[in-house]
């Protein structure tokens, strides 16, 4: 049973795994570059000690949750490779390869005791007062250890996430690349590049202003940070290029019938399109509780 | 004052303007190919009479509301031209320019009594069983008269709508298609596409299944229904594909910056979307309600 863990990175994600770790009783020491998210975690009860550096925040602590940007793990890594930390150590990022290489770089290998790790969950809001400790609660979290990695190690960060209400479903750091670059980076790279080409329109306020139901959806997407999504965009570059490029041939096809009027493959892609969603659709409401909508990706 | 009008489709558009006119006493005759649509209408309160036929329905009207889909308004029109109906005419279609079309097919020449219209409006929900006298309210109606078109019955048209709690306002036919092209064609068929790309991957279930915000929200749009939209597509050609061309070169230089690590202008791209979706979103919650999310184009 845990006892004390550590969080690195005190924004929504690293706020929300406090305050639900909290709640068990469980001591959660975080360290925040922003002194200020740290007083506002004390202050909203979210964590119960405000460290003063990476070593202080996992002294005594059997897990760590590395909770920041990708590009903002190296430096954290430094710090626990100095701190000589022989803990647990999971991390929240979106994209896996990036992570792991982070790990090679400082510890020349991906250490038995890190089990990396993404939570499928979010909110449009974001930072430590956003924190909310039912933010997992029936939402994915997917674990990618390496054949190397630790098995109680994996085994303790399901339980971590399981307490959280979350659902956990292991796979490879390729697969876990490949799936979110369709389900989620694809999607932002669509709904970003169609609000860029239409706010560049002569008419574009009036086209935001007579927005009907496709537009506002996309709309919504592309509200979400760019500094976060261009260094997930880059990072799972092989993946999303890969499917980018079947995305646009299949746009290709569709401009080809409508150009042609061959109105009968048109129809027949916008029906297996409609059918492949019921079916899905379908399908999942009998397993699962949809995520709630907005920017995690 | 207007005291009888026609509707002529008894679906969700045409039950809900029922519904809204009843409401102010004026009288609601309606016809529909389908008798179980009407006989529902009566049962529900959203007409007040059931018509055997067009000339029927269309009989002591001041003006007669088209809500059936672009393809069925031909036959509608041969009807009104066999019944000699000198009241102003509407219309509710997605694309304006096949149904003035439909109007010089039959009639030789686009009536100084047609008004053409779209509301853009709707719900998840179809047929007249969902209608509601309130589905219009706060929304956008978008009127497209041409420079001979009788100004009585543009503003009686314009009063329609504004008595259901409707903004109006008014444009050109070609502005209009553009226009939705950008706003709701284009997003659907990227929306499409999509689904469509996803579905054919081996592993689409799980794809489906770890969906996050991003798939979600365009697999909603991907609900909707294949014929209208095949309809839609083909009917609304020239506007939609040059502003999918354009979409498509955006979406191409997205691709380089991601492919040639050019993190620089990857961001600079991002943010210029981010800012105008935020810059539009600002503006436009200062001046309108946003419409609700669903199906209607």
């Amino acid at each position: 049973m845990l006892k004390r863990a550590a969080v690195i990175g005190l924004g929504l994600i690293g706020g929300s795994v406090g305050l639900g770790l909290l709640r068990q009783n469980i001591h959660v020491t975080a360290f925040d570059q922003n002194s200020k998210s740290l007083s506002q975690g004390i202050e909203l009860g979210v964590i119960d000690v405000a460290a003063g550096s990476v070593a202080e925040a996992v002294a005594g602590a059997e897990l760590v949750i590395l909770a920041v940007p990708v590009l903002a793990v190296g430096g954290i890594l430094e710090a626990l490779k100095v701190a000589n930390f022989q803990g647990v150590i999971t991390d929240v990022g979106s994209v896996k390869h990036p992570v792991l290489q982070k790990f090679i770089d400082v510890f020349g290998e991906v250490p038995a005791q890190f089990v990396p790790g993404h939570p499928i969950a979010g909110s449009e809001q974001h930072g430590v007062t956003a924190a909310n400790g039912d933010l997992f609660r029936a939402h994915r979290v997917l674990l990618t250890p390496l054949a190397h990695t630790n098995a109680d190690a994996t085994e303790q960060v399901s339980e971590l996430w399981r307490s959280l209400g979350a659902d956990v479903s292991l796979m490879t750091a390729d697969h876990h690349d490949s799936i979110l670059a369709q389900t989620s980076h694809l999607p932002h790279l669509l709904a970003y590049a169609l609000i860029d080409t239409l706010s560049v329109q002569g008419d574009s306020l009036e086209i935001f202003e007579y927005a009907a139901g496709g537009l506002r959806d996309f709309s919504r997407i592309a509200a979400s940070d760019p500094t976060m999504w261009r260094d997930i965009f880059m990072s799972n570059r092989t993946a999303l290029l890969s499917i980018l490029d079947q995305y646009t041939g299949e746009l290709q096809d569709l401009r080809r019938t409508i150009d042609t009027g061959d109105s009968e493959a048109l129809f027949a892609m916008l029906s297996r399109s409609k059918t492949a969603r019921d079916h899905f659709s379908d399908l999942l409401q009998k397993r699962q509780k949809p995520t709630s909508p907005g920017g995690k990706p």
